[in-house]
């Protein structure tokens, strides 16, 4: 990736590679927007705060057909090569990631929905602190394909098991509710399913970075053990 | 996709392409056996059914590195035009997707081994039923690349609606369960769960459905409204 990058006929691919970039940077600040957004409807139980976030996922929607077509656009007419190459397929995938992040982000809206029928079951710790972990981890993955930097990426990956930690704990602490009183069932569960979209939302980070981090050592993240069989 | 398949060279792909669907139609096969394995631990209580569960997990993690490094290869090799090109990148994009199908399944044995530790909850028809359709779902969207079969694919995507409908009634049926009896929050809560995990497995099916009626009508039905859009 470092250096001139020029296509078999000469020709320098920069500036549409910057431009895939470009689309991808604008992606992710869109879908941390809906995480945000999303969360503070449910934090201070304003119904308004979320009003925008269909909006923002058609627009990622519309932003993840440009990437694909551009993506295969380049594939046929500039006949990358190596870094050049890999990077175009690593932006076809991230694109997927990022605009199911969006998607998940709805599934938190209609939970939240549920929930602002109800008075609150509890004060809202946990889940928030996710969703800000949630966040990060979207916006450095992005930055670590941006400044191809292995050891932010690598964050983003450590960053995971402790929303992992977190769900886990949400989830404990909403059962003894649900068994100390059954009016209190519906809105846990619902707050359960709330801290799951969260968790996966770190996932498709999870996965961004182990894309970014495949495409900076050329080698296969996803999976170390059966990478390192294969070396 | 129809027809003799050169590249520019004027070399056939048609071995290589097959090489590529016989790869998927592989692990489409060994989701499917995932799915059934792990759904008929739940359903009969034996402990030893999904024995084997993880190591066909990593059996799908090699064949995505394989179909991955494939299509890189033949992307930088062949450079192929046309529809051969979003053949590739169609192939990559369902490689990921029943990738992820594995790893639900494995979310799911772990909800099973909660739920063998305690006597069952209830007689479990709704599930089995959501993960025979999530089964043929899988099996069908394959088929529909490997047939260039849009209405096949079609189907597949009409099937995902009844699987959320099925997944509703499974949650109201279980929250009911919650509030008649605190002790039986935590299976009930597994069970939802599970029934999520079948839902998503139904999503990524569905995923694929779309991906190849894209491939076969070069036109984007993953948000319609906008592809219509644009034409």
């Amino acid at each position: 990736m470092k250096g001139q990058v020029v296509d078999k006929h000469g020709r320098r691919l920069d500036k549409e590679l910057d431009d895939l970039k470009k689309k991808l940077l604008h992606m992710a600040s869109i879908a941390e927007t809906m995480i945000d957004k999303t969360v503070s409807e449910l934090v201070e139980r304003d119904e308004k705060i979320a009003d925008p976030v269909p909006e923002y996922e058609e627009e990622l929607n519309r932003l993840q057909i440009d990437i694909d077509e551009e993506a295969i656009m380049l594939l046929a007419t500039q006949q990358p090569v190596a870094g050049d190459l890999r990077f175009i397929i690593t932006a076809s995938k991230i694109n997927s990631e990022l605009e199911r992040i969006g998607d998940l982000t709805i599934n938190i809206t209609e939970n939240v929905h549920t929930l602002l029928e109800e008075p609150p079951l509890k004060p809202l710790i946990d889940i928030p602190r996710m969703a800000d972990l949630a966040r990060q981890m979207v916006r450095d993955s992005l930055d670590s394909l941006v400044k191809e930097d292995v050891l932010l990426a690598q964050s983003v990956i450590s960053a995971d098991d402790q929303v992992d930690g977190l769900k886990d704990q949400v989830v404990r602490e909403l059962v003894t509710y649900m068994i100390g009183d059954p009016r209190a069932i519906e809105r846990a569960l619902a707050l359960i399913l709330i801290a799951r979209h969260v968790e996966r939302i770190a996932d498709h980070a999870t996965n961004i970075a182990q894309d970014v981090i495949y495409l900076i050592q050329g080698r296969d993240v996803r999976h170390p053990r059966i990478a390192r069989d294969k070396e």
